[in-house]
């Protein structure tokens, strides 16, 4: 039997479980491809750092092109991370003939349609089960089990850092500043957690998500994404007493011709099967024509479940190689898809308005609202002397509607402010 | 572009909405398989019944054999569910070289071996994706994402009438009878329950699932099973008073080379993934020694999801045809696992014990558990008169040391009765 061999880019946390499993699970890794899987080559910036996996000086190189341009190399596993010089590799490994397999979601995000393109000329396989949730098996799933039906909706708790911390927020009553230095201690935040709690990592995994799901290209500068930086306890404990709980969600769906794509956080009812998705745990909800309402839950980060996604990737290649085949194409990336602007994608927002506790208050209040066409699906009011809190859940509206009524909420002599708002999502009319 | 060309046995439910889908999505389907996808023959048993989808007379036919034995047919579905005659017919479309996509998990779980091996023979895709879970993407993921890891344990709700009803058992306080009343009323059961609530359905889904998950033949005969019938309303308010709520899990986990498999209601603590699933959906919970832990959920029943996941496996097969590849096979189906006998499984138990409120009673009761080498993990002691009850949970044992005890408790004097007992799963111990 012919070995494959396997160049690796990239020796961190996920490059040395992928190297670590290729190891330990040989003997089984050659039954599932039909052949032996060897690491021939590995790139790494410092060979002499410390790693949890011990590196062959014989097959350790500075430089990645030896890597890319070693004619032995049928798969290229790049585990850098980042977009250059990671794009410049991929692309170049394609164009010499290797497949690439890959976790790197920004790239994807950025350049995917790129890297797409390039692999469909060269005639490889690029596969990515591991840029999206981890070790969560939902690029393969979208691409094959979901090729009988037509998907509506995808939304996903894709951030295993912020859930953390809303997570905690929720079941301690801790502030976000403290449950996010919990997250730092606990190494479930990195010393600049900004790609984390602004939304950017999970806006990066819904445009990989979008692409797949909807067979349009979505990038990551689609996506209007908001962070949960100014999420607080107490809009917390107020979602707690209405029967919902908040995550950071990414979503994206079909409106007509359209995709609709965003990154907020939002108040979810405890009954959704996203509700009880809690830490560090990531899972995928999808809504597909026939088959109705799925959803896909694990650890979305890590070294072992990330490495275990690369490895199922390899596997599948090696197999093609083997057998002649090639992996079905990952559809989407061929063309642009149609963005809804952010102002006409319709929302629900749960508001919380401080009022002055006198006669007209709600009539001035629902005005605004009826003005701009949003209806009212639910008020309750709370007084205290002479101030009163309103607390409203609307119906479905466009963004634009809603940003419109609470302009002019913010005008109303009788509204003191707008205490809190937020998106919800998940309930039977959204 | 040549034509596929796919013969259908049976068109009820899941057969019809097949039928429908391969219709309504033709274009998207055959842009997906590379070629148009065409049922060209549909063999029923009365051809004048009233269906949701409209028979071509062209294409129908009474006699199975026109389906088996045509020999332009390149897959053939096989809709009808039962052992016979849809293994022969199975078998003899196999053998005639054709491929096969099955939803029947009754033969699976009875004849997969000889299946799966005519199909190597035949050198043909046999596939199932529909057969456990419905709609719910979990065989694809255990044969191809979950490639690069061990799978440990897999722990399903693989039975939506039995959710169901325990559900309702649990959020209205409704009797078995009355649950199961409303589960027929509803057309989530049939009018023979018992191969739900017993749990013979879920030792069928089971007996797939590990073979697959540990890649050694399980069949439905190895899995000792226990239904729901004997769950009272009350032993649900008493887990739900410990921190836990009562579901049928289907277990399959390693034991060294051994496999253990079993089927019982049993408390999860309420924090557990699988806690949260309600009514009639199904999860697969999955533990494997990279990814660590994942959950699949969904509708596991139903025409359009079943449909949706036998159409998923109809665009693989094309695609193969297609692109002269074949999908990786099944493994485990070529050999039959060695299984824990049950007596030796591991497992916990929540204990009531009616007793005699008297010295000496938790002295004598601690006792029996101390004999047979079960240890205590909690007790809690509620007295009203001369009678007291005992709750305990125990930690690891085999069953049989458990069954031990239980044998010695109930020939206490000061022991009244066992007034229930169910095992616990999904905590960190077990």
């Amino acid at each position: 039997m012919e070995t494959i061999r396997v160049g690796l880019l990239g020796c961190g946390v996920v490059g040395g479980a992928t190297l670590r499993i290729l190891r330990d699970h040989a003997d089984e890794l050659a039954a599932r491809a039909g052949a032996p899987i060897e690491v021939v080559r590995v790139a790494v910036r410092d060979p002499e750092r410390r790693r949890e996996v011990e590196l062959d000086p014989g097959t350790t190189t500075r430089n990645a092109a030896d890597v890319v341009e070693d004619g032995s190399i049928q798969i290229v596993v790049e585990a850098m991370g980042g977009l250059e010089p990671a794009r410049d590799l991929i692309l170049r490994s394609i164009r010499s003939g290797k497949h690439v397999v890959t976790a790197n979601k920004e790239l994807l995000a950025t350049a995917g349609g790129e890297v797409l393109q390039a692999a469909g000329t060269s005639g490889v396989d690029v596969l990515f089960e591991a840029a999206v949730g981890g070790g969560i098996p939902i690029i393969r799933p979208l691409r094959e089990s979901l090729a009988g039906d037509r998907v509506r909706k995808v939304m996903g708790i894709v951030n295993g850092t912020t859930n953390f911390i809303l997570t905690r927020m929720a079941e301690t009553g801790e502030s976000f500043a403290g449950a996010l230095a919990e997250a730092e201690r606990l190494g479930y935040a990195e010393a600049d957690p900004s790609a984390d709690v602004e939304g950017f990592d999970a806006a990066a995994k819904l445009a990989i998500l979008a692409t797949l799901a909807f067979g349009s290209g979505v990038v990551a500068t689609d996506i209007p994404t908001e962070g949960i930086t100014r999420v607080t306890s107490e809009d917390i404990a107020a979602a707690h007493d209405l029967g919902y709980v908040v995550k950071l969600v990414a979503v994206a769906e079909t409106a007509g011709q359209q995709v609709s794509v965003r990154v907020h956080p939002a108040m979810l009812p405890r009954t959704h099967p996203l509700a009880a998705v809690r830490d560090v745990f990531n899972a995928i909800f999808v809504e597909a024509e026939n088959v109705g309402e799925l959803m896909f839950l694990g650890r979305g980060a890590g070294g072992a479940p990330t490495a275990s996604a690369v490895v199922s990737d390899i596997v599948e290649i090696a197999r093609n190689i083997v057998s002649g085949g090639r992996s079905p194409a990952s559809a989407g990336y061929s063309r642009r898809a149609a963005i809804v602007p952010q102002e006409e994608t319709l929302v629900r927002y749960y508001v919380v308005l401080s009022v002055l506790d006198q006669p007209g208050v709600l009539a001035a209040v629902a005005g605004a609202f009826a003005d701009h066409g949003v209806s009212i699906s639910s008020v309750r009011q709370e007084g205290s002397d002479d101030q009163a809190t309103l607390v409203l859940i609307t119906h479905l509206a466009s963004e634009g509607r809603h940003r419109a009524t609470f302009d002019q909420l913010e005008g109303l002599d009788t509204v003191k402010e707008i205490a809190s708002k937020m998106r919800v999502e998940g309930t039977t009319e959204a």
